[in-house]
C-alpha cells in the first residue's frame, strides 16, 4: 500500500471552485471533491476536517454508482472507499462534498490530504459539456435526506447526491460545478438580509464563508472564471426573495440597520421592491454574461411553485432588451406535491429526478 | 321508449358555446356536447350530420367512463348509446364532439335533434368551476388518435377524450368548453395568414364557421358571456405564431395581399413582427379580460418545446403593466418526447396526461 | 367506390376460429375479425348483425392503433371505417369483435358481408408466432370498459382491445386466437354448472353457442386443428372453478340434475371436488397436447388472486408426471388492486397492461 | 455526554437471530441490529470490528429514513449517528448490518458495546406482525448497491437497505428478521456443494459461521424459536439449486467427496436428483413447521426467473398432502429485466422493490 499526496497525483480531477493549494486540497462547495481512475485492490482518502457546529458529511460513488455516505469526525485520519476489488481493473471513483458552503460556520471545511492505494492512477478526461449551478436550498440540496417529518437544519439532511445538478449533469455526461447556499436569493435572504444575496459573492471563489480562516484558506480571493468556463449557467433563484416579502423586517443588530420586502395593503408587492430585484436579476445576468461569455444562461424556477414567476420574468426579459443578449432563457421546473416532497417541506429525490428531467431535455435542445 | 324533443328535456346540460336554439341543439366546439342524467335501460340520440369534406365524429361517456367513438354519416338518424343496463339506476350520459369546429367546411355540423328512452331524465348539476380552453391543435386533440407515422389531416385523428382539457376538467371536477382551431395563433396561422387570429373570433359564437350555413345557424352572432363565466381562462397559443418566421409568406388568391413573419439574417427574429405578435397578446388579454371580468387567465405553453417563451412572456409582462391587472399568469407545460408524442408529431395521450398534471396543480393552488 | 364480396379477397386475413364459409364471413369469438392492407382514401364494411339480448360491439384499428368502437344495431348496413386517407398509401385495417360468443344469446353474431373502397388491397402476412389464448371473463376482457362503479351484465362493458391477449400478441408481434367464457371454468361454473366447462367445447368450432342458429352456422362442426396450429397456448382459467365452492348448488330446472363444488364445515375445500377439478386440469391439458402438438402450453393465474393455486398446480403436476410431458408449465399474473381494478370488480386496463408484460417477458424466455 | 452500555438499556430493541449476550451484542445476520427511540441531540454508537477477508459495512436509519452507509474498519471505536437535532424530540434510531453472516470468513462480525448520547431512551414497541425472511444472495441484498458491470463479490455490494424483505416489512410496519446465505439452495450450493443447504443450518442460531469464534460466541448454540415466533416465513430458495444442474461436480479437496445435480443428455433434469430437491423441500417444510406452529410459510420464487418452478411446486404440494397442513403456500415473484437489474446480474433496487410490492399484498390476504 502507498500513500500520495494529493499534490503528487497529477491524474486526480477536482471537482469545484477551489483555490489552486494542493497541500492539501480544500473543498468549499455542494459537490465540490475530487474524482480518480485508478487500479489496485484498495482506496483510502486522507481527510481533515474541521468545524464549530455543522459538521461536513460526504458521499462517494464508484464507477459511477452511490456506494457511501458518512458524518465527518473532526481531526486529520484515513477513511477507506474500498477494498477487496479486481486489482487490474480501473475504478472510477468521485468523492462529493455532501454538505454547503457553510455560511454560518466560518470552520466548516473538509481538506483531502492524500490518497492509500496498492494501484496506479490514470487520467480522467474532461466532459464535453460544463454546466455550473447556482442556487439556493434547493441546489444544496436540502430536504433530500431525512423523514417527511423532520425539522432540525442540519447537515444531515443535506445531500449533494440525489439533487437535480447531480442527476442531469450525470444524464448529459457533463462536468459540473454547484454554486449555493440555503435561504439565500438575488437580492436578499428569506428573512430580508441584504447580506445574502448570492451575487455579491459569485467573482469570488467563496467569499460567502465568514472568518480569518477562509481568508486564510483563500476562499476571498477572486476566482478565475478562464480555467473552467461553463456551456450551461442554470440559475435557480427567487424563492427566497419570494418568501421574504412574508417575513418580519431584518434588523442588523451590530449596525441598527434594517430592511424589509414590503407588500400593499391589499397584499399585493410594494413595487419599489419589486422593481428592486428585478434590477438585482438584471444585474446578476451582467455580472454572469462578464464571468461566462459563451455559456448559455438558464433560469429556473417552479420546484417549490411559482408564486413569484413574474418579476423573474421581468428582469429577465429587462436584461435581454437592454443588453441585446438572447443567451438567456427562463425554464419551469416541476412543482413538489404531496409524492415528491423530502424533509423540512423542501423538494425531495423524486421531485429532483422529475426536474432533472426537463432541465436535461431541454439542455439537449441548446447543445 | 318515449322520444323527447331536445327542446322539452329541460333537464338536459348543454356544454360549449352554442345558440340559443335546440329545434335542434347545434354543436359546434370540439367537446360539446350534451349532458344527461337518466333512468330506463336503453337511450339513444337523433342526430343530423352535415359536412363537405371534414365528417365530424363523436365520443361518449356512461358515468365519466368512456364507451364509443364513431364517424358520423351524414343525414338525419338514431344512434344507441345504451342499452341492457339497469333500468332503475341513473346514468350519466355526456356525448362530445370529438372534431373542432372545422373553418374549412362551412357544413360541417352535428345537430342534435331528440333522444329516445324509457326512462325519466333528472337534472345535472353544474360544476363548482367552470374553465374555458383557447388554444391550436394541441388544444384540437389532433393527434390523440392514429399511429405515430400518420400524416394526414383528418377528422379521425382529431379527439375531445384524450386531451389535457378534459383531463384537468375531469379531476377538477369542473365544467369546461374548448375554443380552439388547428393552425391558428394570436396573430396569424403557422402559414402567415392574418385570417387565423384566434382574437379576431372570440366575441362571435362560432365566427370563424365560414359561409351561409353558419350565418343561418347563428355561429357569427355575438357570444352572450353574462350566461357561463369561467373561474378559469386557459390561454394554449404561441405555437404556430412561432411556426410562421420559418414558413413563406402567404399570398391571398383574391386580393394579392401578402404577409410574412420575418426573421433576420443572422436567424432572430425581426424586431417589428415580434412587435406585433407581441401587441397581439396584449390585445388579446384585454379583450379576454373584458369578457370574463373575473377569471384569471393562465397563458400556458410548452407541449412543443419553448423557443417562443420569450415573446409570449414580454406580451404577458407588457399587459400586466400597462393594465395593472394581476390576474394573468404563466404556466410552461411538459415538453413532448419520443415516449409520449402521438399521430402527425403532436403531443399524444401522455403528454396531454402530464400537461394536465402540471394545470391542475397550478389551478388548485388558484382556487 | 368498389364494392367487393369478402369471398373474393382472396388478401383478406380472417382471425379467429370460424368456419370455411366466406358468404358471409360469421365472427364468433372476442377479438375475431378480419385484417386488410388497402390502398385508397376510403374503406367501409358491410355487416350483418343478429341478436336477441345482446349486441355485439366492435372495435377496430387503422394502422395499428386504435380508432373507434361502437354498438351494433341489429340489420345488415354499410359502415364507414375510414375515409380522406391519402389514398397512395397502404393502410392496415383490423376489425375486432369486441364481445365474447354469447352462450346465452343464441342469436348473437357478426356476419361481414364485404368491403367498400376506392384501393387494391394487398397481402396481409402471417406472424412469426402464434397463441391461442383460452381463459373466462378474463380473457373476454370483461370489465375493460364502464365506470368502476358498475354491475349490468352488459355487451358495452366488454372489450378485445385492452386485455391482456391482445397487449401480449402486440409487443410479441403474434397472431391470436381467444376461446374465452365469462363465469366458466375447467370443470364448471362460477356458479357450479357443469355444462359451463370450457374443454367440452374445445374440439368444436363454437359449439357453446345453443340453438339451431349455431347449427346452421357450423358452429357446432370440429374444429381443423390442423390449420393454425399455435406455438403457445395460454390458459387463463380456475377463477370460476374456485368461486363455485362458495356458491349455492346449480339445480337444472329441466332435468332436475343438481351439483355443487363444496367446502367442510371447516371452510377447507372438499377433497373429492378438489380431486374431480384436479383431473379436469389433466384431462384438458390432455386435450390440449393432442389439438397443439407443438405448442407450450402455460397456465396462467392470479389477477384476481391466487387463492386457487394450489389445486390448479396440483392438476399440472399430476398431467406432468402421468404424461412425461414438459411441455406445460405455469404462470403468476400480476393481482389486480384498488389502482388496476376496472368496471364489474374485474381487472382494469392497468392490471391487462401488468399481466401482458409478465406474459411477454415468460414467452421470449420459451420462443 | 453519557456512554450507556447496552446491556444496561433496558429499552433497546434487539433484531436478528442473536445470542443472550449484551456484553456485547453480537450481530450476525443482514438487516440484524438494534433500535432506540432517544431523545438527546447527539448519538453515537461503540462498535468492535472484526474480519480477516469480508468486513462488514452497517446502514442507519432516523426515524425511518435512510441517513448513511460506511465500511467498517477492524478494531474497537465510536462512530456518530446523528448531532445537532432538537433535543426535545424522541428520534428513532434503527441500525443494520449491511452484510450477511459471512460462511466464508468466520471472524466477521459485528459487536456493539454502548451507545453515547445526552438525552434519554423510551421503549421501542413491538410491531404487531412478524416475519422471518429466509433465502440466497437475493435475500442477502446481493447485488443492490455497485454499478451493472461490477463483477466482484465484495461486501460492498451487499445491502439490507434496499432489499423486497426491508421494504416488505416497512409497508407492513413489520418487525423482520433475514436468515441467508448468497449462493446457497435448499439442497445444494450453486456450485454442488452439499454443505450450504440452509436447512442444515435452521436450528441453531447462526451455525453456518465456521470456526472457533463462533464457537465462542455461540452461534452454534440451538435458536430459541419460542422468543419470536413469526407470524409469516418467506422462504426464497430455489435459484441456486437450479443453477448447480449446470454447474461441474463438486469435490470436497479434504475428504474428496463428489457430488452433482446432473441433466440427462436430452437437458432434461436428472429424475432422481429431482427428487432428492424435491424431498429435501418436503423435509425443510416439516422443520420450518415444527419451529414455526402457527406461521404461514410462502415460499417464493421467481426473481432471477422461474425455470425451477415445477420442481418447487412439488416439493410443496407433497409436503401438503403428507402433512395436511395447508398453512403453506406459493408465490412468484417479479423477473428481474434490463431496466431492474442491479451489480453482479443480481436483482436492482426496481426488481426487489416490484418483489415487495407482489409480496405485500399477498401477506394483506393472508392477515
Amino acid at each position: 500500500m502507498t500513500e500520495t499526496a494529493v499534490k503528487d497525483i497529477k491524474e486526480l480531477k477536482v471537482h469545484g471552485r477551489t483555490t489552486i493549494c494542493r497541500e492539501p486540497l480544500t473543498l468549499f462547495w455542494t459537490a465540490s471533491g475530487f474524482e480518480c481512475n485508478v487500479s489496485g485492490s484498495e482506496l483510502w482518502v486522507e481527510v481533515e476536517v474541521t468545524y464549530d457546529t455543522y459538521e461536513p458529511w460526504f458521499s462517494y460513488t464508484v464507477n459511477g454508482d452511490w456506494i457511501g455516505r458518512q458524518m465527518l469526525l473532526k481531526g486529520r485520519y484515513w477513511i477507506p472507499l474500498f477494498r477487496g476489488m479486481n486489482p487490474d481493473k480501473i475504478k472510477n471513483v468521485r468523492f462529493y462534498k455532501d454538505l454547503q458552503a457553510m455560511s454560518d460556520d466560518g470552520s466548516s471545511y473538509i481538506h483531502i490530504h492524500a490518497l492509500r492505494h496498492d494501484g496506479s492512477f490514470y487520467p480522467v478526461e474532461d466532459k464535453k459539456l460544463r454546466i455550473e449551478f447556482i442556487g439556493d436550498s434547493i441546489t444544496s440540496g436540502e430536504g433530500l435526506f431525512g423523514a417527511k417529518e423532520e425539522e432540525d437544519w442540519i447537515p444531515m439532511f443535506f445531500s449533494s447526491l440525489r439533487d437535480y445538478a447531480y442527476l442531469t449533469a450525470k444524464e448529459l455526461d457533463a462536468d459540473y460545478r454547484v454554486f449555493s447556499q440555503s435561504g439565500w436569493g438575488v437580492y436578499n435572504t428569506w428573512d430580508n438580509n441584504r447580506k445574502g444575496a448570492i451575487p455579491k459573492y459569485y467573482k469570488e471563489i467563496c467569499s460567502l464563508m465568514p472568518g480569518e480562516e477562509n481568508e486564510r484558506l483563500g476562499g476571498k480571493q477572486p476566482h478565475d472564471f478562464s480555467k473552467w468556463q461553463p456551456d450551461i449557467v442554470v440559475i435557480n433563484l427567487g424563492t427566497n426573495d419570494a418568501a421574504s416579502f412574508d417575513q418580519p423586517e431584518w434588523v442588523d443588530e451590530k449596525t441598527g440597520e434594517r430592511h424589509k420586502m414590503r407588500k400593499n395593503p391589499d397584499g399585493s408587492y410594494c413595487e419599489d421592491d419589486i422593481a428592486a430585484f428585478e434590477h438585482a436579476v438584471v444585474d446578476f445576468l451582467y455580472t454572469l454574461r462578464e464571468c461566462n461569455p459563451k455559456a448559455h444562461m438558464i433560469w429556473c424556477y417552479g420546484m417549490l411553485g411559482i408564486p413569484f414567476q413574474m418579476p423573474i420574468l421581468e428582469g429577465i426579459s429587462m436584461y435581454r432588451k437592454e443588453s441585446k443578449d438572447s443567451g438567456v432563457s427562463y425554464l419551469q421546473l416541476p412543482n413538489v406535491n404531496d409524492m415528491s416532497v423530502g424533509s423540512r417541506q423542501h423538494p425531495g429525490a423524486l421531485c429532483h429526478k422529475q426536474a432533472a428531467e426537463v432541465l436535461v431535455d431541454y439542455i439537449r435542445q441548446l447543445v
